[in-house]
């Protein structure tokens, strides 16, 4: 018998399967309701419309669809990156852009390019597990900066680079943080911008939620106010249009994202056509905006439902949320206990998931008494049943 | 101005863009004959076929395929790779299967979940740039054992691991080898196992193009062989169904999978659903034997057009080249000379790509006098005139 843990990097040796990879799993079970997930809503997916531009395209260009493509992406899908880019303010002249499959190989494969074993790089805490994760298996140190209602604590963010002038990457989710749902003011962008001027950090810019905006005014991204060409931004079309089909993208300097198109051209080589060839034609033949306004307004209506059901059935002043302005999560703090763990199973065993907050945190070994929720994927009463069954459980135990 | 060179990590510092992925980029010049890449025919591609399955995969089922899937892939899609691997025995009882966006992804990941910086990989030299370039940004260090007619060296294998028995992996390509097309004998794949249990090595056999077999019998894979669980295989549906749409798995002891499955997580989180059920519903409803069978016939045609052209076009006894069984590609070498690369050059001045040997070999700083050759992609019309005006350039500086 070959011991295989004898044969592993050391990169891998600390990874234990994530709680969400876990729940997605467990959504396979259909009483589960879910509020686990990040998933988009798939009632509104363009279905028939994205039918009948695959079905065209293979007719019509097979070729093209079939074959090998470039690393760095399909001419006309960058076109379409650079497009949505730009309604952020997220494109420079000058700047590279790579079709990613999915916004988190862009992350995943930013980090490779940039990060050494021991290299401190600066993130929120709590953050976004698939991230955190990918920079651990770089073998990093993470520095942890709590999140505020108005996103990352600037003050304890000055603190954590006087302490650690040589931290390297910033990462940050400015808008609708997961799991937080806060959003970063424009006075602490433009804080962190001139923070990492005067350490001379790099930063991660991951903004999948951005035009989810269902309440309030944008606020301008960190790379649409970088004169420094220190943000490297990374868009998503999965939360616009579709997961399943892995689009996503990364805008910055040529001369890192070259490294990054390398590592890429060792990865999966290059993201599929089809997929790429069916988002230029759905945006092509379809007014995108249009349609991402039918998903603002659907999830403005699933958060307030969500809220509303908060209020019905959550123990009164024992469970603390933020009102998120757009994106898909809610985050739950429960002040008067220390460990969410016991209340996350009892969801579970009535049919109900969510993520426990020691799954977005740094140091994952800590309790957490705290919970996020996701509101875009499962229905409206669904949404009402399972805060109700969650409620339940959080009287008892709380 | 920032200098992105100081952010870089050590692991991409010396990494240098590919000559096949520049050979991809001057593809889109029409004019050059292209004998560079790796791409199969496409004058074989079902596209009609997928046409209609993408429409109605789309229509019947589109939460499924466009909402996010299981990192470890569709679970018909994970039958899929089985039913095919279990073709060339390469699939054991209690094995894990994961879908990987292309083979090359399961390779990366795979090395990713093997090797920490400066172990030793043992290598055909020359081999597949993916898989090397891949290795290498996991900065181990590579030990090459040259490629004979039957392929890897056994009595060089077991002097390398005399020497560094401390090696953890061996990579190889048995069959129809990248480069050069050669496959590995039954006697020397039993010993390449034998030496594997000798010196307790991980074997990764990458087996993209064992479907594509023209003359000659069919060779056991190492998979089909090994009694220890010591070999990952890596299959691909690149070569026998489309390269565009990115599909491949990686089938081996669910200890170490659950590592690379982890991985992928943070990659690219999983797979495109609908290529995975573009994928399941081709090979439901017609024969992929027959299709395959399709590919094999035509690239014998082709390869023997390469040949034929080549004996009348070639400079008499100053160029060999090695007569493939199967796969993509032929090998030559021009003894005569140092360094392959003005005959590259100058090639490519008469609009004919072709890819010099210093590109596959471990050491890519030494001259090289070989080159390979792609028949698979070309028409064969334009195979000849290629090889013609090679030819002609051969006959000038050789």
């Amino acid at each position: 018998m070959i011991n295989y843990s004898e044969f592993f990097a050391d990169r891998v040796k600390p990874m234990k399967g994530s709680a969400i990879r876990e729940m997605f799993k467990r959504m396979a079970d259909p009483e589960i309701i879910s509020l686990a997930g990040g998933n988009p809503a798939s009632e509104l997916f363009p279905s028939d419309e994205l039918s009948k531009i695959a079905g065209k395209i293979l007719m019509t260009s097979p070729t093209q669809a079939l074959q090998y493509g470039t690393t760095d992406g399909y001419p006309k899908m960058k076109d379409c990156a650079v497009a949505r880019a730009k309604e952020a303010g997220a494109y420079n002249d000058g700047d590279a852009v790579l079709i990613m499959t999915g916004a988190n190989q862009g992350i995943d494969l930013t980090a490779k390019a940039i990060i050494n074993k021991g290299d401190k790089i600066v993130v929120e805490n709590p953050s976004f597990i698939g991230s955190l994760n990918a920079f651990r298996t770089y073998e990093c140190e993470l520095l942890g900066v709590d999140v505020e209602a108005d996103g990352m604590d600037v003050c304890k963010l000055e603190e954590t680079l006087k302490a650690n002038p040589d931290a390297k990457l910033l990462y940050t989710i400015p808008t609708f943080q997961n799991p937080t749902g806060t959003t970063m003011s424009l006075e602490k962008r433009k804080r962190v911008l001139e923070l990492a001027s005067e350490y001379n950090l790099l930063i991660i810019e991951d903004n999948p939620y951005g035009d989810l905006r269902f309440n309030g005014e944008d606020v301008a991204t960190l790379k649409s106010m970088d004169t420094e060409n220190r943000v490297i931004y990374c868009g998503s079309f999965s939360k616009i249009l579709s997961p399943g089909m892995r689009l996503g993208y990364v805008i910055g300097p040529a001369e890192l994202l070259e490294k990054v198109e390398m590592l890429k051209q060792v990865n999966d080589v290059h993201t599929p056509m089809l997929t790429q060839m069916m988002c230029v034609q759905f945006m092509k033949k379809y007014d995108i905006n249009k349609y991402i306004e039918k998903n603002r307004k659907l999830y403005k209506e699933k958060c307030q439902c969500m809220i509303d059901a908060m209020e019905e059935y959550f123990p009164k002043g024992k469970v603390e949320w933020t009102v998120p302005d757009g994106g898909i999560f809610l985050w739950c703090v429960c002040p008067t206990i220390e460990d969410i763990g016991p209340i996350v199973d009892k969801a579970l065993e009535r049919k109900v998931a969510i993520v426990p907050g020691t799954n977005f945190a740094i140091d994952q070994n800590l309790p957490s008494n705290k919970f996020r929720l996701n509101f875009s994927s499962a229905s409206k009463s669904d949404i009402r049943e399972a805060v109700k069954r969650l409620g339940e459980v959080l009287n008892e135990l709380l």
